[in-house]
């Protein structure tokens, strides 16, 4: 018989890369590990070869394929390893982005943070893992690459960015009068009447201000994190599991802990909830809404896809795989509150309320060290930097950041070896506002 | 511990699905099954709600999700429920198709094969259960009708009809001599010496005349295609599992049986053999060398997908799904011999091979009776309607037909609650001609 811990195993990247962001302390820096070159997944040969010889295959069940360094490969290959549901494009042509390159980006200088050695623009993308990057400014594309396991043709995991579209869906659909925020959740999703998310408010799962008993300890075998990953898992069950199939059963098992409201506590669950209030409120699961609403009007290039649960639930916290130039549609769409291509697909007020933030006094409870200022609004992180920005931001360095003064976007996809973007943050902040610096002043 | 067959169910529908062509007694002529109108996958409610009801619901590990009705929601969805591989259409603008619609169409009469009574085309499609069907005449679309689990932004399974496009592929690199049809297979593919496979030649398994020890007898239980199903399954195998793990690893067990070349016998392993060789040819597995030779140069509106096994390896003989719009494409250029949008992407001798046929002696020997005069050659099948017409076929009524003496093409994606094609000819194959006889007249 199994132990929970190694049934847990194989889905276990679902849940994990997107819950780690507040966890430090389960990746260890180390500076003897590859480098970005050196663990490049061509450079390592993963999955190449027909069949790809044993010590280069990365497959089901394997629980290590979201570790370090096959994890550079993995990140662009979710669907192949489980899956997925398609966030579609639509069939039309996809709209040009506009280029106007700048080659002196690549030597900008900056000081990471709690270090006196300058590094440039160039050098922070392998120091970060950076697998496609890309700078909007003023509506133009003035910088881009992609690397490691990324190409044009492909997609890479957005992880917990995923989040910050389930939220933007729901902002639209508050500001649009369709969701009231302030019902509670039980009147939308009976079934969580009686659990801890039942007497919270919409706004209060939108920004994360639930109070729950739930606990992402990757320490101990017993933490909620593994029965959630386990009942979100889209792999046949083991015979003799009894326990919860699915996003919508499993959250429906999350008791109440303290008082709603008072204290921001990122937990993906708060995101999976939000999935199914859209789902409920409009009919649609949120890979549906995300294409109908989003992804058929921006004019991208690719369809999105969706890791889902055993019941076809798509994973609204952390489930999205896209390509870099559409994720810089949703950057421009942001930065320009929602106008792209010469049209509004929905209201200003939308992006008002997630670029003026949330609460600040809920947020620094949460003690995030380095975003100054900081706090969490309908899923985007918000912080000064020093002018306001605010970001999508998913584990192992993704990112949608939004600089509104600097009227410039970069979207970053990555495979940092650690989880937490607690460590790539001392280089990404001031590297992302040497750029803006750049970008305000030529 | 789980029997053989129980193992082999949860992943049976990617084997069964494209090795049924040949066998008819399997499949049950029932006039008390619902009707195409009344187990449309909408009006059953599959899949509805959030999360869907019990009996409401179809998921892996049940082992009935290719059973009808519930297979007329699954062919529209295979990739939610296992590991896909894309089959990139790139990111540049899809080709217009050009529409001349003709409402006549729906009322051309046929008759039947072995009935007496007329039937109109209309009648035609819901007597086959078509989810999707255009029919172009002179580079024009001027038929479609899209239903059941498809829409234009859907994909659906073309189950067999992947066999063709492996086909194709591999006549292109023939054709282009850079693979040589005369060459044996083990002096391409080493481990496969001690197969049956190893003195067959290439062009043997392109036209699928090996001899193989192999059985798709599916009443019995240890018949070779349960373990091949098990193989290619890409769900985590049984502790207790010690067989093959993947398409490759499978057909190295597969030993001769009587001669090769004297009989043409649909076995899907031939395909999959014929996968493994054009990765070793060129380096690329047959989703990867599909989208850079077809699928990014014909204007596709969507990327299509693969099935998968364990290993990543693509399902060269039934995993691919893709759009309508697409499918119609690929008969748009097969009809054209490798020209489409004004462009070769292949030589003409390519298509004029398929177009000739196979060995008619071999393929008599496998006893057809509704495909007069046919053959089978390089994965595309041969026969008179009464004028020679080549075809892809795939189970359950998938069909990209061309006529080239109508200058028609007729694309079809569905799902027949019989899988061998023999239940769905005596309709499709008059209906088609019908048509043929209408547009060459009008």
């Amino acid at each position: 018989m199994l132990t929970l811990l190694q049934r847990a195993l194989p889905l276990l990247p679902l849940t994990i890369a997107v819950t780690l962001t507040s966890i430090s302390t389960i990746s260890h820096a180390d500076d003897s590990r590859l480098t970005a070159k050196e663990s490049d997944p061509k450079t390592l040969g993963w999955m190449q070869g027909f069949p790809p010889p044993a010590d280069k295959l990365i497959a089901q069940p394997s629980s290590d394929f979201f570790s370090f360094p096959k994890l550079r490969w993995t990140v662009c290959h979710i669907r192949e390893l489980m899956p997925t549901i398609e966030v579609s494009r639509g069939i039309g042509a996809p709209s040009k982005l506009s280029y106007e390159l700048d080659k002196n980006i690549d030597a900008i200088p900056f000081i990471p943070t709690g270090s006196n050695r300058p590094m440039t623009w160039r050098q922070s993308l392998d120091a970060n893992y950076t697998d496609g990057i890309m700078i909007l400014h003023h509506g133009k594309v003035v910088y881009e690459r992609q690397n490691g396991c990324l190409n044009e043709l492909g997609k890479h995991a957005a992880m917990s960015m995923t989040k910050s579209m389930t939220g933007l869906l729901a902002e639209i659909l508050v500001t649009e009068g369709k969701l009231d925020d302030k019902m509670l959740v039980a009147s939308i999703i009976p079934e969580l009447a009686n659990s801890g998310f039942g007497d919270a408010t919409v706004r209060q799962v939108m920004d994360m201000t639930t109070a729950l008993d739930y606990s992402e300890d990757y320490a101990d075998p017993n933490a909620d994190i593994w029965q959630y990953s386990e009942a979100a898992s889209p792999l046949p069950k083991p015979k003799d599991y009894t326990g919860p199939n699915g996003y919508f059963e499993y959250l429906q098992t999350v008791q109440k802990k303290g008082e709603h409201g008072a204290a921001f506590s990122y937990q993906t669950i708060n995101s999976d909830t939000l999935g199914w209030i859209i789902a409920r409120t409009t009919g649609k699961a949120v890979d549906d809404l995300l294409s109908e609403r989003i992804w058929q009007k921006i004019g991208a290039e690719q369809s999105a896809y969706m890791t889902v649960d055993a019941k076809g639930t798509p994973f609204a916290g952390g489930g999205i795989s896209a390509g870099l130039h559409d994720m810089a549609r949703i950057g421009s769409l942001m930065l320009n509150k929602g106008v792209i291509n010469g049209k509004r697909l929905f209201p200003a007020a939308v992006v008002d309320k997630i670029a003026a933030g949330g609460d600040k006094a809920a947020f620094a409870k949460a003690d995030y060290k380095q975003l100054k200022n900081g706090s969490y609004k309908s899923m985007w992180w918000s912080y000064d930097n020093p002018a306001p920005v605010y970001s999508a931001r998913g584990v192992h360095g993704q990112r949608i950041y939004v600089d509104p003064a600097a009227d410039m976007v970069i979207v970053r996809f990555a495979s940092h070896p650690d989880a937490s973007n607690g460590k790539n943050d001392p280089i990404s902040i001031p590297a992302f506002q040497a750029v803006a610096n750049y970008l305000i002043t030529k």
